[in-house]
């Protein structure tokens, strides 16, 4: 056992660490304040030279009194410096103008998170998403998708496909080096992946697993894009122990799906997968965990991730930690036969197979 | 001019900051709710020993899912540290557990600011507290202090009696160095100072300015405290320029009053106080300036405060810069005689005469 506890800061600095958590709501809303009017971006273009807040008043419309209140506010949080009345941008607030990380999450914390973010302590006390009242009456997130006000939709969309579209390329390569013939995708929402897999390999056929609403859904997009011929729906609730998998996969595919159940879920899922499967069946689970990243600040995002699922989604899932997550792959009766970290925005591939 | 802009942090640093920004409403509640549900409590009390999930879960009667997924979380705010399943206390987590001040920072921000917070752009675009309507109908949040719901009411009392009462034994020395005969309290609110004065010093008569509701409430508690006999009051709206100052005191009192208003609303007042001194008369004026504070996490307080001003308050007053003060005082005929830093907690004392 490392004495970190006693490498830990200063009583000053951990007072100053205090006050950024008990202000963190008004911390972030001054970030989404400076960079939708505009202000955050008359700070980069000043450059060098810097710019005083009138003319960042003149430049925005926003009144001088608004301009300094925010920017006092954003230099405190090192997003600006400032000095004789100028302000520059410093690092952090090139992040917060310019990165699209940063901006997917930013619009995914207001639009989805923000409000019902206040029902944590409700949610964690009574194991369900107390949070997404205010987004609508469904028992969980994934029962309202097609019914979210259109700006909470897009940015929700936004958040899901700006980390999976990173990795689908290398997945691609990886899944098709031994081309499988029959690839059955778990949970496989609107048929981003089939779509991919159909394109990137003619012989393949692809059998979504999932909720009616969802297949309609991934049917209406195969059609539009002309690739419904080898791309198939399987109706089932992933949730239902009763209702087993279908046979004759070459692979199942999970992606980014097991982080939707609590952990009794994912068995009861994964041992409906190893029903179905063969000696020669693959199974892939692709996941983010918190451990296996590269940077803190990807490990925090995951972790305040965690939480989105905790009051919002469905009160009971979560970003994992890959232990936990390897515990019901050996439970359900599988072992990992290749293990791969750091794919696309830090994302890990277990290819399964029977024990 | 530093070239302080090549000395900033790394772009990985910087991008770890930015999602710390991101992500803040969630380590906020994160932060409410391992404190609210005693999860907190179970880290700092295992000591050295540190503790499971599965004990925290037991001693607090939360689920475990939710223990680990705030507590992961908390690892990453750096409020616990995590090792082989264990947890312990760090500093920052000791401050959110115990530290008076972040307490009653993070319950104002949660009763009073979290959900109105929201509309932090639009009170900027409006120059109005448009964050106030999830509380109340009101034009600024002082016409409906009365009104408030209990908690919110109870939440906004302890932040902004918590920062006086530490100032005010030092203040009443300083004061009564001289004593004044009569003491004018502009904007005087509950009276709070009046009684101390009274109890103080038994020759002292105080007249408080304000609000008839305010006047009314401060009446009220100075006869339950059996005082009311050198207590007055004075009938006046301090937004009313055509309203003149009574005349006659020896020292005019306005503390923590003037960063409820605006540059050109300070200066009406002052004004009007001006016009009613002789050469004999002294104003103090004790407020935060956030430019003078010896610590970090104060000045970030001190600007993340103005935001409250800005978006549930009244729209266009906050924590000032000194020299924005000092501008004020200057343009109503004044000068500051004595400046006295580091009061109670970070206050400053300015004692004014004509000039």
């Amino acid at each position: 056992m490392k004495d970190t506890l006693s490498q830990d800061i200063s009583a000053v600095e951990a007072k100053y660490e205090a006050q950024k958590i008990a202000f963190g709501p008004i911390t972030f809303q001054c970030a989404m304040t400076i960079r939708n009017t505009g202000i955050l971006k008359a700070v980069a273009d000043s450059r060098k030279e810097g710019i005083s807040a009138d003319d960042i008043s003149k430049k925005t419309g926003i009144s001088k009194y608004g301009v300094k209140v925010l920017l006092d506010m954003a230099a405190s949080m090192k997003v600006v410096r400032e000095e004789n009345e100028h302000f520059w941008l410093l690092k952090t607030g090139y992040f917060l103008l310019n990165d699209k990380m940063t901006e997917v999450n930013m619009d995914f914390v207001q639009d989805v998170c923000y409000e019902g973010s206040y029902y944590l302590e409700e949610a964690i006390r009574e194991v369900k998403p107390a949070g997404l009242k205010v987004l609508g009456e469904w028992e969980n997130i994934y029962k309202g998708l097609a019914e979210l006000p259109e700006q909470v939709r897009k940015s929700w969309f936004a958040f899901d496909h700006f980390y999976s579209d990173n990795a689908f390329p290398t997945l691609l390569e990886m899944v098709f080096k031994n081309p499988p013939r029959k690839l059955y995708d778990v949970g496989g929402n609107t048929g981003r992946w089939a779509r991919l897999c159909v394109q990137h390999d003619p012989n393949v056929e692809v059998t979504i697993l999932d909720l009616p609403g969802q297949l309609r859904d991934a049917k209406k997009q195969a059609e539009e894009a002309g690739l419904s011929e080898r791309i198939h729906g399987h109706q089932i609730d992933l949730l239902d122990d009763n209702q087993p998998f279908p046979k004759g996969a070459d692979v199942f595919w999970i992606s980014q799906c097991l982080d939707c159940f609590s952990e009794e879920e994912i068995l009861g899922i994964l041992k409906r997968a190893a029903a179905a499967m063969t000696a020669d069946t693959r199974l892939y689970i692709l996941e983010t965990y918190w451990d296996r990243q590269r940077f803190e600040g990807a490990e925090y995002s995951l972790n305040a991730t965690s939480l989105y699922f905790t009051v919002m989604a469905n009160g009971n899932s979560r970003m994992y930690h890959s232990r936990d997550m390897i515990k019901q792959v050996h439970a359900a009766g599988l072992i990992i036969d290749e293990d791969t970290d750091d794919i696309g925005l830090g994302h890990t591939l277990f290819r399964c197979r029977l024990a």
